[in-house]
């Protein structure tokens, strides 16, 4: 299969996500066709031009013609979808998703699918804190970076085409990790932070308090907003890898605490240096 | 005393916040002077045109004739410099701060000043991950948040004009605490949140991760790129109030970990319903 503005794409979820993909895609010129169980998202990005075709169900004659087809739900939408409809997609076709979590869904979805249908996992690390097709928008991914997560069962092709899919969309970097190496950073790096937001914002509750914060805190919990059924499902399928983060930053933070007790500020500026010296590398490329 | 163009504003320290303190003063038409020990600062200040006049040791003269004197120190220079130099200041000076905790500040600094000097504490809320006069520029203070805070040894007077000063300067919402609820406040909104980056960045180091991460890491641990030296400081002179509010942190924190742990997604999803409740009321106002 070629990847070019002729392919046949078609996106099952347009909540945020998947209507951002399909903003990004046929601004390119590509013609994207899109499921969605609610019909005013339908009605609303094909008023917006920015898909082609939709279908308020899953429409057998739109995924029997899609060439790629991208899952844009929750992980357990996904697989009940997978495990009513997947017959439906016929050999040839490529599939991808934008699922935050990997091990528990890769295997189990290319166990799933029909003979000669591929499914190369990959995970575009955007988003907002608003839902919805209606607050969609592609810029979302600029500066951002996509991740593909190929397995063994996975062909050259496929993950070529995957992260050609990344770069058009508009990503600034797109690389490849497996989906454990994916878990365990994605534990860190994204859900550990949505945790500790969480935790600041319930552990302290002096009335007025808005009135004095800085950015620092604003920053700090911004995710602190948060989709509780998307989050709590995906650190459920994510618990060890999170668990582990979790409790070694407990630790981290506890051994400041200690210090700080102690009135041991050579330990307290070890710390703050390595702090420093780490976050360097976290800065954004200027785009 | 009047608050007006012809205030004679002296400023001792001419770092990043008593740097932004002098452009902002003299973009509003004010006459300032400063003392810094570090010549280059006060030869930088005087070719920008933020100083009229500056000196490189505690001049006796710029002091005397000061009417405003406004201290941008590390704490333990501020306590220092009042020990050696505060003699030199003149009845009728109003004297301000800039430091980040108040309570092991306020009273020691009301009981060191010679007879007629009046000290009003205060503490604009902003800052940047860079340091010096060179970076200085009051574009910190839009938007942010400027509080007084002021003791039963201050007068009406000179509480007013201190919050004239906050509003002068550009910041966006000038309050009053007292110092015990101001450091209780800075404990949990600006210290505690310093305290979680810093041990985020040193709980892990995954080689390369920084190719993966997304927006919410990168906000979440801008403040780990951290000044050792004056935090460390800071941290010890608050130290009960930060301890506890770590404490408080933790406990949070532990709490949602093990509703992870033992599948109790009910309580994952109560904590989430609160933390994104209580975030809507931390939005900037949009100025």
């Amino acid at each position: 299969m070629k990847f070019d503005k002729n392919t046949k794409i078609l996106i099952v979820g347009l909540g945020l996500i998947g209507g951002s993909y399909a903003e990004a895609l046929s601004e390119k010129g590509f013609s994207v066709k899109a499921i969605d169980s609610r019909k005013e998202a339908i009605d609303y990005a094909l008023e917006k031009g920015i898909i082609s075709r939709g279908a308020a169900e899953p429409d057998k004659n739109l995924i029997e013609e899609a060439e790629l087809i991208v899952f844009a739900l929750y992980p357990h939408v996904f697989i009940d979808w997978m495990e009513k409809y997947s017959h439906f997609i016929t050999p040839g076709t490529l599939v991808t998703d934008v699922t935050g979590v990997k091990c528990s869904i890769v295997y189990r979805v290319q166990d799933m699918l029909p003979e000669g249908v591929e499914f190369i996992a990959s995970h575009p690390m955007a988003g907002r804190e608003v839902y919805g097709v209606e607050n969609s928008t592609c810029s979302i991914f600029r500066g951002a970076n996509f991740v593909v997560t190929p397995t063994e069962r996975n062909t050259p092709e496929a993950i070529e085409l995957c992260e050609e899919l990344g770069k058009t969309l508009g990503f600034a970097h797109v690389s490849r990790l497996s989906p454990e190496a994916h878990d365990d950073m994605i534990g860190f790096l994204s859900q550990l932070t949505h945790c500790i937001a969480v935790a600041l914002m319930t552990s302290c509750d002096a009335p007025g308090m808005e009135l004095y914060t800085g950015d620092s805190f604003r920053d700090l919990t911004r995710i602190a907003r948060i989709n509780e059924d998307m989050w709590t499902e995906l650190f459920m399928l994510n618990k060890e890898p999170l668990i582990r983060h979790t409790d070694l930053f407990i630790g981290e933070l506890t051994k400041l605490r200690n210090a700080l007790k102690d009135g041991d500020t050579e330990e307290m500026k070890r710390m703050m240096r390595l702090s420093t010296e780490r976050r360097a590398r976290f800065d954004k490329p200027s785009v």
